[in-house]
């Protein structure tokens, strides 16, 4: 999953042109999507490679904190998006709440949700994060995603950028692997995951520029995995 | 104001489709406008989309400290340019110099000001940037720009890059808020100056990819602002 | 030497546009051009503009661990290729191998090889450094690379990305200047050589978009060296 923060309609062009083979979904970071000209034309360059655009979660919070959830289903509808992202990162939400909008919205579109918080300061316990996933899941989410930011320091990995080791290995005990996507901005993160997890693990928050890059280390292709992917002797 | 330091024409011209509307000045930083090439036609793909190109501070010094301002005059005026930045950022300069240049080119062209080192061991005592500041609008500046350099970690910020709020604050208690452009290149800065002066703020340096993010900050369209421009109940 | 990590053909032919003149060569980074599609559609856009592109060494690597030292000289061949790098920055290597490839290679083609470990725990005593650089420009080589990574942490720096004096000081002091290439991914580091060794000092791993940057610092168009290269009075 790459995050568009405000490409061109050429350098979308550009960037499912030399990247498009490995790439499910662009997700229209944040509320980009609301101020970004001819955001059909670009969602028609998406379509066209096989990928799967939707709009950040942020957005779809913008719309419930004004109370105009039934405008943000209109706006999918609008845009004939066919997968949606419902999150409560920025603002506090029931978690009954948020279960009834993905199980609503499972019945008009793919629902991924996320979960974790994008404030430093709001700890949610391992055991809540789990059992919220799950949740999700249970309510017509058909992935879940784990919080990271575009700057890949908060939810599943410390200020430091490095791995939140306790959380990650509660969740990959307890939630099934391919039902999760990791956001993983950083170089670092996403060689982590990729020996954790292994070459198909789901990432997300991955740059436009960077999807070569994230290919060559779940091939094994660069230093950080180049041990990782040898043929048996 | 967003910084160009070397955008080839497709790439100006992409930048301009999808983040025109909300650029009023582009800079050329530093010296890279010397060896651009096609840079007359780079310029003419700025002011088609009303956006006002003008050349790096560092590149009016490279200019003064050569003797050549007659010649740096007529560049100016051979790439039919309608603003100037003037600045002492990386050569010693004394004052009166300075506004005599900005109060001289005032007569030919619009002309911004530019007061703060460049270098990290240069300290300006705050009543002396604000004195400075005031000066040079009353010499001829239109607009004066707080100094950030590129990295964001000098001038109005420390070296952790965040806000050296005694500074800040003294400027703004005596410096017209409009008549200020604060040179801020990294989001939490933006987001800072949002919270503190608005979402019409001046902002500077901005990295031609992150203008569109930019303005979802300013419209409370992600996490940073999202609950600043909430609509009153 | 631009490390060339997935750009398009668009992308590669804006970079040429605006930056052409300044670069020598283009380095696929790692792994990139085995999944690169239109890789000979890109190596024709270089080529036209006088620069030579060569696959990174890693993929060299990658090609010896597997025993497939044969296919990848007649890669080399296939894609058209004057220039190689060799490097042994990954996996473990007997020198007196690596002398062995870079000889056999450089009478098929061009060779640059890289001294110096990816590796923050591998720690190769100075007088080893130049001891192997010496050897491998007497096996072959025509010139020999630095290694700092694509992040500038390692090698030649420091982890604060701050230069290893000690070692380029041996370094300068042993092995003929114009023969070495450093990898200098961040400005700072830029600056440093610049200083050092001068306006036309090779320098590697820029950045596409940094090469513009690079070139002001050379000229002393910024503020990082804008009194390194002032005329003589």
């Amino acid at each position: 999953m790459v995050m568009d923060k405000g490409l061109s309609i050429r350098e979308a062009e550009d960037m499912v042109s030399i990247s498009g083979d490995f790439v499910d979904f662009v997700k229209f970071g944040f509320g980009t999507s609301v101020i970004t000209k001819s955001l059909k034309e670009k969602i028609a360059v998406y379509r066209q490679a096989n990928i799967r655009p939707y709009l950040g979660g942020t957005l779809f919070e913008v719309f419930i904190i004004r109370g105009m959830y039934n405008e943000f289903r209109k706006l999918i509808d609008d845009l004939g998006l066919d997968l949606v992202e419902i999150s409560d990162g920025t603002m506090p939400m029931a978690h009954s709440d948020k279960c009834k909008y993905i199980n609503e919205m499972s019945k008009q579109v793919t629902v991924i949700s996320e979960v974790g918080s994008k404030l430093a300061d709001v700890e949610i316990p391992n055991d809540k994060w789990i059992a919220m996933m799950k949740a999700e899941l249970d309510a017509g989410s058909w992935k879940v995603i784990a919080e990271a930011r575009e700057s890949g320091n908060i939810g599943i990995y410390k200020s430091d950028h490095s791995a939140n080791t306790d959380l990650i290995d509660g969740i990959t005990h307890n939630v099934k692997n391919d039902n999760v996507i990791w956001e993983a901005p950083i170089k670092s993160q996403q060689a982590w995951f990729i020996k954790l997890l292994g070459a198909n693990v789901n990432l997300g928050n991955i740059a436009p520029t960077e999807v070569i890059s994230l290919e060559t280390l779940r091939l094994g292709l660069r230093g950080d995995t180049f041990f990782q992917f040898l043929p048996k002797k």
